[in-house]
C-alpha cells in the first residue's frame, strides 16, 4: 500500500461507488418491505432483487438491449421476481413505488460525517451504476453532499467498463493518479486501478445482511483499506 | 404569467442557467483582470471574450468542430484575444491558469442564500453550457449548493438544442412542465419553454457591466419574472 501523505498529496477527487460502499442497500430494502409487505421474507428478497443487477447489466452491455437506465433495469427485475414472492397483484403504482426503493436507501451511519469531513479538502463525486436521478433523490432524502453526481449514465457505459474511470479524469482535467476511486468491492477497485486510478476498499461487512457476513480481509493491491469512511478521512488527513 | 401557486404544486425540478444568471462572469473577469494584470482594460477583456462564446458553440452544433468542453472553447478565444489586449507573451502555464478563471466566478450576492431557500422545496440543479469540471469547482468554491450538476457535457449538446432542455425531464423521470429553467436571458427561456418547461426570468441588470445596463422588462411569455432568487424563492413558496 502507498504512504497515506503522498497519497493525500497527490489525490484531488475521490469518487465513490455507492450500492453497498455509500447506502446499504440490503437492509434499507429489507426494512421497506417489512414496512410494505410485512408476509414477505425481506432478507431473500432483497438478495434476489440484486441478483438481478448484473446479469442485466450485461445484456445491455453486450447489446442485446439498447442504453437501459438502472431504474428501468430495477424495474425489469422486480416484474420478474415478484411472482416468486407471492406478489403477482402489485399494480402499477405499487410496482413503480417499490422500484424507487433505491431512491430511497439509508447510508451506512459513518457515511455523511465522513463525506462531510473528506469534502472540505477533496472533490466528492459519485461513480455509480445507478442513474442520476435515482442518485440525486437519494443524496437529497440521506444528506449526502456530494460535490457532483457522476453515473454511468453521463458516459453511457457501466463499471467496469474503463470510460467511467477515466471519464472521471478527465471530466475533471486530472491524471488517473490524481483520482481515487472508493469502493466496498474488489472487482470495481481492480477496474479503476487497471486504468491508473488510485484505490480505497471500505469494509462493508454487513453488506448482504447480518446473516452472510463479508469477507473483508485487506488485499495488498489497494492503496487504502479503511473500516469506514471516518477512517478514510484519517488516512486521507481531512 | 401562470399563478404562483399552481406552480409551486407542480414544478419538481429548478434547473439554472449559470454563467450571468448565478454568476457574475463580468465583474469576476474584471477582478482577476485587476489582480494579474492591471495593466490591461478588464471591462473590454472580459467582454471580448465572453463575445467568442456563441460563435464558438456554433462551430461545434455546426459540425465543423468535434465535441468541445467549454474550457477548451474558452481557451482558444483566450488565445485569440490576448494580442489585442497586448498579452501575446503570457506562457503556457499563466494561459491556463487565467482560462480557469470561468472556475472562479463569483456568485451574485442573493445567489447562495437564494439557493439554499429554494433546495429545501425543490430539486436545484445547473443546466449550464459550461463543463462539469467547471461547474464543479465553481459551486465548491462559491458554495452553490448543487442537488446535481447537469451540463452540456452530459446531453452532448449545447443550449438552446431541445435534448438539453428535455434531457433534464427525463434525467428526473418528470414531465417537462415539471421542470422550470431560470435563466437571466429571453432565448434561453424561450428554447426550454418550446419544450414545454417551465420559465423564470430573473433581473440581472449589470450583467455586462455597470457601463452597460441591460433591459430587465418583463415579457408576458415567461411564467414568473424576479429580480433575484430570493424573489423567486418568495413566489415559489419556498
Amino acid at each position: 500500500m502507498s504512504h497515506p501523505t503522498a497519497l493525500a498529496g497527490t489525490v484531488r477527487v475521490l469518487a465513490f461507488d455507492v450500492f453497498g460502499t455509500v447506502v446499504d442497500w440490503h437492509g434499507s430494502i429489507v426494512r421497506e418491505m417489512a414496512r410494505l409487505h410485512p408476509q414477505v421474507d425481506g432478507d431473500a428478497f432483497a438478495l434476489a432483487w440484486r441478483e438481478g443487477y448484473r446479469p442485466a447489466m450485461a445484456r445491455v452491455m453486450r447489446g442485446e438491449l439498447g442504453w437501459t437506465r438502472i431504474d428501468d433495469l430495477h424495474r425489469m427485475i422486480l416484474d420478474d421476481i415478484l411472482p416468486r414472492f407471492g406478489l403477482q397483484g402489485l399494480g402499477e403504482a405499487e410496482r413503480a413505488h417499490l422500484n424507487r426503493a433505491w431512491h430511497r436507501l439509508d447510508p451506512w451511519p459513518d457515511s455523511v460525517a465522513g463525506l462531510e469531513r473528506l469534502k472540505r479538502r477533496y472533490t466528492v463525486c459519485t461513480l455509480s451504476n445507478g442513474n442520476i436521478g435515482l442518485l440525486t433523490d437519494m443524496a437529497k432524502r440521506a444528506g449526502l453532499p456530494w460535490d457532483c453526481v457522476l453515473s454511468a449514465e453521463v458516459f453511457r457505459a457501466y463499471k467496469p467498463d474503463p470510460a467511467t474511470y477515466r471519464g472521471v479524469a478527465q471530466v475533471f482535467d486530472l491524471q488517473p493518479e490524481q483520482v481515487m476511486l472508493v469502493a466496498a468491492h474488489h472487482d470495481d477497485l481492480e477496474g479503476a486501478r487497471a486504468c491508473g486510478l488510485r484505490t480505497a476498499y471500505i469494509e462493508r461487512p454487513l453488506e448482504f445482511g447480518a446473516a452472510r457476513p463479508k469477507d473483508v480481509s485487506p488485499r495488498p493491491e489497494n492503496d487504502l483499506h479503511c473500516a469506514d469512511f471516518l477512517a478514510l478521512a484519517d488516512a486521507l488527513g481531512a
